[in-house]
């Protein structure tokens, strides 16, 4: 990039520079901004049509609040780039989501600024909530406490939870809501339409008349008269109670809807709205991809488009020469059709993720038994119960790390009532590039623990499709665990015939008489390659892939134990509570002894970058388990027993 | 019981019976089915308040409705005891939370009136609106769907997600909110302020001429005319627009305020809303007590009283003369205002259980840093992880079963950003009688998987004090979890002067050279009395209390396992993942072997009773523990390898 190109931008490094700037300036700072975030995201990927939606947000946020005194949440935070050019990251943004480079969403521990981390949506109210109540203990009355959250974003339950909260309090608190229409797919529910209409109604001219007036009486008697502030902020709700009952009824004072684009007037509603104490949401509108035509008019492609030419607002596609193995998404997609049209008891649902799941294909062809619930992990699980308790098959799918926001209804509404509900957790594993919020990594040792489940991985698409029959078939009757890794599968040709597959069964891959390697799911992949790595040493592997962690097959357990020494387990999860431990349990249980590794993702946070520079550092990649076999077939036992006992303080009798 | 006592409620075994009656005789069905409840739940326990609130609506619901064709869903469903008593469990109500009785919930293995078990709170809409799209997909259009969920519970996220789900779709759906300004203890947040607005406007008769003119005009063009019915929703909404802007917004055909103990006119209008297609909510208001003047008056404290006498209206309390151990939850309570006094950076954090954790000890005495935020989980964790982020040490108190709904909060909010939240998890282990929804048995398992963390139980209340005490001092800066369970302790006197604990140390409890038992949380005074009785038979056990899961004692660990070929570990939670896991992984890494056994909550769903019926049908109370080491050092290691490896199909190369 040239530096020609961004004037006003390159003299900005910190938001105290950007608010040396004349107002209006702004526009032309919003400008640079943008073309700014086009060009990187262009050459080095990223989230793009929601960041380019917040540059006059960003731009507005910042001149008119003190960051990083002032407190400001991102919801979701890829909306945030703007923010973290803004923020002294200018210079490192194209390594932004690398491995080694900076986080695609704000993290505290990359700057002062990012005062919250935000990969997952909907915690922006709790968090700045639990902000504004630390700043009140601490008698920091001033500091103004300001999340940003998108109108998908809103549909999640813990946003509500928050807004009633906040409605209660009197803390000093601004709610920015982000009204894009979006989530990633067009954004659903009722609050949506109502919104629209909200938005529609155009009280904003209203609004910033009765803003002006409330600073002109709050400077007449002065700014800490309670019973003043409560006046003005009845005055307003009673002029807006047509429109905005729904917040106000949370006891929010509403402001809106505005123009989230006129960055002159969102700087000085900014500016005015710090004045006004107590809760407040301002409604602003704005759209998604917003300067960028391609990215306006298809705002689920360009969510995530990957590289671009910016100039053309082509695509860039692997060359089509070359056939490649489908997404694991995309196999599901169509299988998922497959299924539904030989059984009209299927359903499906997702929360939110109809494109990234690939969901969409069947939601094209049989929207009636497809089901968008918006973000709403916990509803889409005991929407999913609700459904099998009146003999619907439904597959719910679910991203493994947002997996974790249903965990209560998965317990109290599937596992305890045994109802056969499918879970497909899509992108189990490490993810790559979107970093720790997004690794599917705890989903093998919080679902293990629960009583009478299944839970499987496919080692490859044939696999994934035979698991989802499978799963559909009389007697699959208990909770349905499949889950399977983010991209691309391992198979070219993976649209075979279904075949049933006997539920808590493993199966030999490969034969081999020196260590027995035990995966699960797609990494045995990896355990294949290494196998034929050590060939090259000599060294004959055997290779069982498990297929379920429970019910975990114990005949294939016994012989391993009664004809290995050696044994190594590979999962792409955590190895605490995993397919590892399932494995020293049962060889505990059964009285065996074998020298066992486990591979996986290590007990420690794990950050970004592709999946294969995170496998290898992990060490569960061909080469981690070549080099762990290797250590294992010449190391000497003994010298792992070093560590000794210190000595223990008697603590007396209880 | 004498059989004159109930005329009426005698004739009735299931609602088929009730319909047979005269609508004139409804309020004596009620007054009898009240006497009944207060009658029961006084001699034989269980919870009170909320189901002598829901009387009526039980009984107008199943007169109204044709249950249990028609699918009526009770949240929470402690609220649910009229309903059972009306549908074929009257007779055997006095086995109501006794082990081997009926649930104290709804629950679909007891009952086909029980659609959707509810032991925990706001599930209910997600779970009808799923039966109402199952209802579609198999054409079933006349089916009556209905939840009741009560102003509590509305508070919780899930109920939010399913509301604005419900409002985008037209299915044929009842929400019938039970407004008592309660949940446990008084309901917070800025909706409860609102439905009492609501309820106070008095709105009712408007809605009621409304309902008539609706269902002429539906009458006269046929039901069937999908725009006349929106013609009259659009009438509906726009007539209450001042009042029901809340529901409204969430496209819900608001009907109320109505008085809840009105059995009649409950009656006529539910008769009328089932004319009424899409989704609808009536907002009934009730007293919680209703009808027991005493659970009238004191609304927490009978919620769940204990056994009573009814004419008096005195809680039977134990003898006061020999002193007892006190419960957990108070010394938590009082803990809580001793460290709170000394360190001006402590906030405690509940979601809705101020009385159940006894924080409203501290509620009382420092109001200002003691926040009740409502049935909310999710905002509960995220709010205290934002107020970790600027410095305050919060104590945030879930009860273990309920933690499940804050696990990605947990994961994402506070372990990713390394923000040292403690969490005191209440109710971790078997709860008794409230079964199985309520167990706190997948804890250990769910957050020793999680990189970082401290997972500590402590064996007694000075223990717990020690470790609520050790998580505030400088150098506790990780997520801190402190499990303990519910009701009494094991300490008469037990205010002793703090101690810091060392993090990640057990302790050594007794000695003894033939067996070691390692105990997590208060199993060890289980143990402890084993070692005892074990005495008699000549065995000496060795007892460790490892008070850390996480990060496990490897020092003690190592001793042991160098000194012991004999090991137990016993704690109250699922043996799948747990301390026994923890052991397992620690030998298998470092190369030992011992003849373990894990003892805790068996892999399958455990059902109510009292603890200590639950502990030994679990098998680690102190006669578990005795019966076990006698079996380990009397059997032959030999016979555990019994089981054989049978044949693998080999599958093909992958």
């Amino acid at each position: 990039m040239k530096h020609v190109d961004f004037p006003l931008l390159d003299q900005i490094e910190y938001p105290a520079d950007l608010r040396k700037m004349q107002l209006a300036q702004l526009p032309q700072v919003c400008d640079e901004l943008r073309s700014f975030i086009i060009e990187s995201v262009s050459k080095n990927g990223g989230h793009f049509g929601a960041s380019l939606g917040t540059v006059e947000l960003a731009v507005a946020l910042h001149y008119a609040m003190d960051t990083p005194y002032d407190q400001l949440v991102w919801d979701v935070g890829h909306q945030a780039y703007g923010h973290k050019i803004l923020t002294g990251r200018r210079a490192v943004f194209h390594t932004n989501r690398k491995y080694d480079g900076i986080s695609g969403f704000p993290r505290r521990e990359e700057s002062v600024y990012d005062t919250f981390g935000t990969g997952h949506s909907s915690t922006s109210v709790s968090a700045i909530l639990g902000m504004a109540a630390a700043a009140r203990q601490k008698g920091e009355t001033s500091k103004q406490h300001i999340a940003v959250i998108g109108d998908g974003a809103m549909t999640a339950g813990q946003a509500f939870e928050a807004l009633n909260h906040a409605g209660s309090m009197d803390f000093n608190l601004t709610i920015i809501l982000n009204d894009n229409c979006m989530s990633i797919d067009p954004a659903v529910g009722a609050l949506k339409e109502y919104l629209t209409q909200l938005a529609l109604s155009g009280t904003y001219n209203k609004i910033r008349k009765n803003v002006g007036q409330t600073m002109d009486r709050l400077q007449e008697v002065g700014k800490h008269s309670k019973r003043l502030i409560n006046h003005v902020k009845s005055g307003i709700k009673s002029m807006l109670a047509d429109q905005a009952n729904f917040f106000e009824a949370l006891n929010l004072c509403y402001f809106g809807a505005v123009d989230g684009h006129d960055v002159l007037k969102l700087t000085g509603l900014l500016q005015d709205l710090k004045g006004i104490p107590g809760p407040k949401l301002l409604h602003v509108v704005t759209t998604k991809g917003k300067g960028y035509e391609p990215a306006e008019k298809e705002q689920t492609l360009w969510h995530f488009p990957g590289l671009f030419d910016k100039v053309t607002g082509t695509i860039h596609k692997p060359a089509a020469n070359t056939p490649t193995p489908p997404k694991y998404q995309d196999v599901f997609g169509h299988t998922m059709i497959e299924l539904a049209s030989s059984n009209a008891n299927i359903a499906a649902v997702t929360p939110a993720m109809l494109s990234g799941s690939s969901l969409k294909l069947m939601m094209e062809k049989m929207p009636d038994r497809t089901f968008d619930v918006g973000i709403c992990e916990q509803h889409a699980v005991t929407f999913s119960a609700g459904m099998a308790v009146h003999g619907m098959k439904v597959y719910c799918n679910i991203y493994s790390s947002f997996m974790q926001r249903g965990y209560d209804q998965l317990i109290h509404d599937v596992v305890l009532q045994k109802l056969p509900v499918v879970f497909c957790l899509d992108r189990g594993g490490l993810v790559g590039e979107d970093g720790a919020t997004h690794h599917g990594i705890f989903d093998i040792a919080y679902c293990r623990c629960l009583p009478g489940v299944i839970v499987s991985a496919p080692i490859n698409e044939i696999e994934l499709r035979n698991l989802m029959y499978t799963a559909q078939l009389p007697g699959s009757d208990q909770p349905f665990f499949i889950r399977y890794p983010r991209g691309q599968g391992a198979t070219i040709d993976w649209q075979q015939p279904f075949e049933q597959i006997k539920i808590g069964t493993g199966r030999l891959i490969r034969d081999g008489a020196d260590i027995a390697i035990l995966s699960f799911g797609h990494p045995g992949n990896f355990a294949d390659q290494a196998c034929d790595d050590l060939q090259a040493h000599g060294i004959a592997a055997a290779l069982f892939d498990m297929r379920f962690v429970k019910p975990i097959d114990q005949n294939l357990l016994h012989h391993v134990f009664q004809n290995y020494q050696h044994i190594i387990t590979v999962e792409d999860g955590s190895i605490v509570g995993g397919l590892g431990s399932a494995v020293v349990e049962f060889m505990s249980r059964f009285g065996y002894y074998a020298d066992i590794r486990i591979l996986g993702v290590p007990d420690r946070i794990v950050e970004h970058g592709s999946v294969q520079q995170l496998y290898r550092e992990c060490g569960y990649d061909a080469r981690g388990i070549v080099d762990t076999v290797l250590e294992m077939l010449h190391e000497k036992v003994l010298t792992r027993k070093l560590l000794r006992y210190e000595s223990i303080q008697y603590s007396g009798q209880l």
